[in-house]
């Protein structure tokens, strides 16, 4: 077993040193540092070794020349991929290394050995790669990804924040359901029947009418038997919800957030848009405000690409990519029948088979990656329709609630973030979105 | 039903203005505004009339006087506790009004009746008021409380952010456990059976081997059958995990992560503690370093108070009172014996019947608001423990291979988010830290 911290010794020298992170090595050229992380290339000419070292703050290439070479060899000879090491050296600036630093060292440790390490340069198929998912993430792409995800959680909170909005967790483990009963998990929960929650959307309602502004950031769960580049069964949700809100507001909200995380995004993850190679133009033009069109409207438009629809029917994964062709920035649908969506959607003062809902449409066929509607306020109404939709009041009485006691217009909405992610990162399947995603078919590891 | 946006028709003049949040309202002294908002309280003295109104952003009181009462009469007769309403008026600083802002209006308008609404000045029943949760989150204590926790996930995420943390997000429904099947919740995973996560700790160290230093923030779940006023079901735990980070350097984490909270809250959030009455005086000392004691010198304290243990036992709610008691911050308990602990725990070097594990126990009473620990990093360790706590191989065999390929040393902890607010807030009792809390007798609403 290794002894750690590391002692060093170095001739007749024994050193103890505080390990640096690689990030934090541009703050000290031509200093003598200690650095660990794992090995992610070994290369060797036989006078010159090259390690590729990362730590998970950044990378960086460590060279080791004669007759350290020589010295080290024993230890050199054991650092294959995904060893874990600690390395001793001098921080050289060279302009040809990524970064513009390298490490000249004369000092290795090997802490953990890595012995046929299962991922190599070759390519794997997914199902193998899903199988060591706790390895995969250490490679660099996967790694740039979930940092990807760091940042947009990052963005999309601060976002929030900034505007008076206050974070607040809706119950996970519910009695009741938002979005229809077929596609959801049971529990027992000490003997009563409860379900993992779909959304926290008729909570957050309660909230907005207690703190104004609310937004809820956490999983949701839905037991859908679809096997798609676009699905899983655990995903997370950014909910926002707001009390004297109307549809036109609610609209603004969305595309004023959706243009802060693209932008906060491209500003801050240059680094990991580079390494996976994402094509920036399309994310440039992601400025708001964004086109509407209704439902209506998206008929004709479909009809014309040769993909009729008849008035009433749901749009598919196909139509969405088709409709978001026509723009060149994000895309809002608007205005549905209310048979296509939820009970509690306000319907248009205008027509009242209409839904005051509206779905965003990423560009670059990523589909819908928000769905939001101004809540039905009036009392009756919403007792109406939960009638018709066959929700008692039992169940639901605490939210018939919210509108016999002080009701107020309000709207709110709903990100997928691994959607959201998928679109920015131009990822192909939202498996690779999440650590450890979720979907019809994996629950391991 | 209402019309909204309000139009106001004041005498023959037709306004029509943008609402203003109560926040606002200081930016805008003597200027005339619009506020919605719902009535806290509403007195008459015959001649003049109080609104307290709140928004969620603030509260502020609202004055009619004659001859506008009059002609508002109509209207003020309706306007009872929890009402919701739009008021027109000139902004006034008056010093003896909480804010030093009252509004002198001449028009009101009222958007949602509330009759009859259940929960009054006089005092309720808990489970009366956890029937209403939907309603009693409303309250100024409940809203503060909430805030209060908003600012806590606030200041927490800023704190792992700021360090170089990145945030990531375990899977909660898991195939396998950590820290024992008796309290786990079953779910149907489309016909394999699986849980709902207790910890992402195993996940996490996966990700450590990724990432470097990363966080999770998010829900946990305990089928935990008891009933006392530390437990819920269903909770939110901060749980960071670093590699390179033995177990000294785990306890500075988290001490210095302890007092970054409680005095970023301090500053921050003083009306809300003012208004919850919370004695700041415990909070302010509140400094790292905390004092650390051994499970060994526990013992010694507790038979001094009469709270004998033999050495092996584990320590209950009076014991982690009676310590805390002991010490003017809060105190980190060390050293256990390796028995009381989960079998990831690495043991002490200096004797290896003891794990390098920590709890750190709030002052006050509130118990324990920390557990981490040094996690084995030697395969053949690790393995053995697995074997003895019969663990199959099959199902952690993806755990074992982190110290397979590339092992490091590694730490970290978890911070149960609403038992740190409880303390923060000085609340007698977890149900008042959520939302909506799930417990062994609540599922509802």
């Amino acid at each position: 077993m290794v002894k750690y911290p590391l002692e060093f010794s170095i001739g007749n020298r024994l050193e103890r040193m505080r390990a640096m992170q690689i990030s934090e090595l541009r703050y000290h050229p031509e200093e003598r540092v200690l650095v660990n992380g794992w090995v992610l290339h070994h290369r060797s000419s036989g006078k010159i070794d090259f390690l590729v070292l990362r730590d998970g703050s950044g990378e960086v290439q460590v060279v080791i020349r004669e007759p350290d070479r020589s010295r080290l060899l024993v230890v050199l000879e054991q650092v294959q991929q995904e060893a874990s090491v600690a390395i001793q050296g001098v921080v050289q600036q060279d302009p040809r290394s990524p970064g513009g630093l390298e490490i000249i060292a004369d000092g290795i440790q090997l802490l953990g050995s890595s012995e046929e390490y299962p991922i190599g340069p070759k390519s794997h198929g997914v199902d193998f790669l899903m199988d060591h998912r706790h390895l995969w993430i250490r490679s660099p792409r996967q790694a740039a990804i979930l940092r990807l995800r760091a940042a947009i959680v990052r963005r999309s909170r601060a976002f929030f924040d900034s505007h008076g909005f206050i974070a607040a967790d809706p119950p996970i483990i519910t009695p009741s359901f938002a979005e229809g009963s077929s596609t959801l998990f049971a529990i027992d929960y000490f003997g009563e029947p409860a379900y993992l929650s779909q959304s926290g959307q008729l909570y957050l309602e309660a909230l907005a009418m207690a703190l104004g502004k609310v937004y809820a950031f956490g999983p949701t769960f839905r037991a859908e038997k679809s096997k798609t580049r676009r699905h899983l069964s655990e995903f997370w949700m950014i909910e926002p919800e707001m009390a004297f809100c109307q549809f036109e507001a609610n609209l603004r909200w969305q595309e004023q957030f959706i243009e802060a995380v693209v932008q906060g995004v491209l500003e801050e993850c240059q680094a990991e848009l580079a390494l996976i190679g994402r094509d920036l133009t399309p994310l440039r033009r992601v400025l708001a405000p964004f086109p509407r069109i209704t439902y209506g409207e998206a008929l004709k438009i479909l009809s014309d690409r040769g993909l009729g629809l008849h008035y009433g029917e749901d749009l598919g994964a196909p139509h969405e990519t088709a409709l978001a062709e026509a723009f060149d920035r994000p895309v809002f649908l608007t205005h549905f029948p209310a048979s296509l969506k939820a009970f509690y959607m306000q319907p248009d003062p205008n027509d009242s088979t209409l839904a005051l809902a509206a779905d965003l449409l990423a560009p670059e066929g990523y589909g819908e990656i928000i769905g939001g509607s101004e809540r039905i306020y009036d009392y009756e109404l919403l007792r109406s329709r939960m009638a018709r939709y066959g929700l008692d009041e039992k169940t639901y009485g605490w939210y018939l609630d919210l509108r016999r006691f002080g009701t107020v217009p309000h709207s709110g909405f709903g990100v997928g973030l691994e959607r959201l992610l998928a679109w920015i990162a131009g990822v192909e399947h939202v498996r690779e979105t999440g650590a450890f995603p979720r979907t019809l078919t994996r629950l391991w590891p």
